[in-house]
């Protein structure tokens, strides 16, 4: 069967029947992150494999910022498990083109990251290639209890922090023109490009066993949200009006905005589910984290499916319109299996 | 600097020099695989990434055989530790002219050998590519003592496991033709395509507290050896004669034959020093792992660098010329930073 018609989670759905699950695995395939067990204690394990001409273009993007975003995607799927990340596995392939100084600038962006959050690179490969490859594996410490995406019930509400769409709008805006205009445009692109781990909400959650289901918004908020429903058997009602927008998306959104807040990637934020009785200990948390959290949502049965209630307060399908989206065509990119 | 005049290795110590070093890091970068501390308990990772048209051409190798070998390599980083596999997160970069047949043919191979080993994958990246890419990143369990590069004493005897120069020797059958035309050379391929993990040799030289430093063979013999010596700080010399062949090998090497031997790489063979009192035991335990284990040569001081004693009795100095070697070009690969 052709990859474009079976579709990316297609593929993944195909490759995880075909992996035996062993003893010792808790979540494999399937979440932010897996959770495995060791003689000893158990670990958290993520990756992310960056593709030079599908994932990222030099002309749009430093290779200091590369280097951070590509630490911090998965920085931000150890987040959506509530746990603390520890140990890299860095490997490369480089082009024949590069020196030293690229590499300097590259390992810059990782190293000043890692620092922040007490993460050491460890090992990796190194080699030659035909273009910039950047494959991270990393290692984090779960908390007691990881937040998987299969938790959530029906009435259960739906956050998510900081804001959202700001990626997608400044990937726009670099197809049109390189260089930011305006402070707004500036700090569209550093939400591209420096997208912020939400370690401490994500940790803070787990601890306090808050969230009943996680996940981070990598793919879109309506994409990401359907692996919630998907694993957890629910359906949602999100509130458009409630979906948390920065000032600078809206000064520079336009008509098109909406569908970057609903689908666009790479925001990085975390969606999450919790019951209603917690909204004030949730409120407590995204102070004591240092990031807003905003409720957009409820967890319905999952024949609802996912629905947007917009500005007029009609109701709009778009589950379908999701999946669609991602069997059009071999997709450029998922972060996690 | 030019990537071409630092060279790998020189790019590898650079790297080291800039990743800060952490509490909970046991082993970091330079060995086989990194040995790291968690909460409770310790982890080795390893990873590799295997590029087309860089580590294999599809050309002469098929899918099964690939996804084989991309976890081999990683477990026999794994058993060059002492060790015991447990968890891979497999990315893979997906050209757009596979279909679900060749998917499914990559990971038959690649469970095959999981299975076998009991190692589960539990996780990776899965993405559209120009040309098809492999990341593997494996975790595995340590020993009490893992065997690092750096233990080895002057006077040690240095040993190698199964045969030396067979997969060099078959890559460069391929270059000349495609389909093996007698059981020797079926051999060969076999020995290039499967390589055998040396896990229950590996896991009970360290059980044992026998091995004193250990690599495996994928660069080559002497270029291998000199990670151990540069490490331990000591020389070596090597008894050419002492070098173990397999009979394909010495039907089909011809004139240029040793050379292979001594610097061929893909061999995933372990490479080990012990002290000479345990030589018996040694024996002993070839056979408990079902693995010819061979002695071809002693540590020396390290002014006396590495040298081979070639059948005549004449002894080579071949170290400058094993630097020379990956200092000419930016290397076509190199296993494990």
């Amino acid at each position: 069967m052709r990859l474009s018609r079976l579709g990316e989670f297609g593929l993944i759905d195909r490759i995880r029947r075909q992996v035996a699950v062993s003893r010792g695995v808790r979540l494999g395939i399937g979440d932010d992150a897996a959770w495995v067990d060791h003689p000893q204690g158990s670990s958290l394990v993520t990756a992310d494999l960056l593709i030079e001409g599908i994932h990222f273009d030099l002309k749009w993007t430093s290779l200091a910022d590369l280097g951070y975003k590509s630490l911090a995607v998965n920085l931000s799927d150890v987040a959506a498990m509530g746990g603390t990340p520890a140990y890299v596995m860095l490997s490369l392939g480089i082009p024949a083109n590069f020196d030293t100084d690229k590499i300097d600038k590259l390992y810059r962006g990782i190293n000043g990251l890692a620092k922040k959050h007490g993460v050491t690179i460890v090992g990796g490969d190194t080699n030659a290639a035909g273009s910039l490859l950047i494959s991270v594996c990393l290692i984090g410490h779960p908390p007691k209890k990881p937040i998987s995406r299969s938790g959530a019930h029906v009435g259960d509400d739906i956050y998510v922090t900081g804001t959202l769409g700001d990626a997608a709008l400044a990937l726009n805006l670099l197809r049109h023109k390189r260089r930011p205009q305006s402070r707004a445009e500036a700090h569209l692109l550093k939400r591209l490009h420096r997208p912020t781990p939400r370690l401490a909400a994500g940790a803070l959650l787990a601890r306090r066993n808050l969230a009943t289901a996680m996940i981070d918004v990598s793919d879109g908020l309506i994409q990401d949200l359907s692996h919630i429903c998907q694993a957890s058997g629910v359906g949602a009602n999100i509130q458009q009006k409630k979906l948390p927008l920065s000032s600078a998306f809206l000064s520079l959104a336009g008509k098109i905005g909406m569908r970057h807040a609903l689908s666009g990637g790479d925001d990085y934020e975390l969606l999450f589910c919790a019951a209603p009785e917690q909204r004030k200990r949730i409120e407590t948390l995204g102070k004591q984290a240092g990031v807003p959290i905003s409720r957009i949502g409820t967890c319905k049965p999952a024949a609802n499916g996912i629905r947007v209630i917009d500005t007029a307060g009609t109701e709009v399908a778009v589950k379908a319109q999701g999946h669609d989206h991602f069997k059009k065509q071999w997709p450029r990119r998922r972060k996690n299996r």
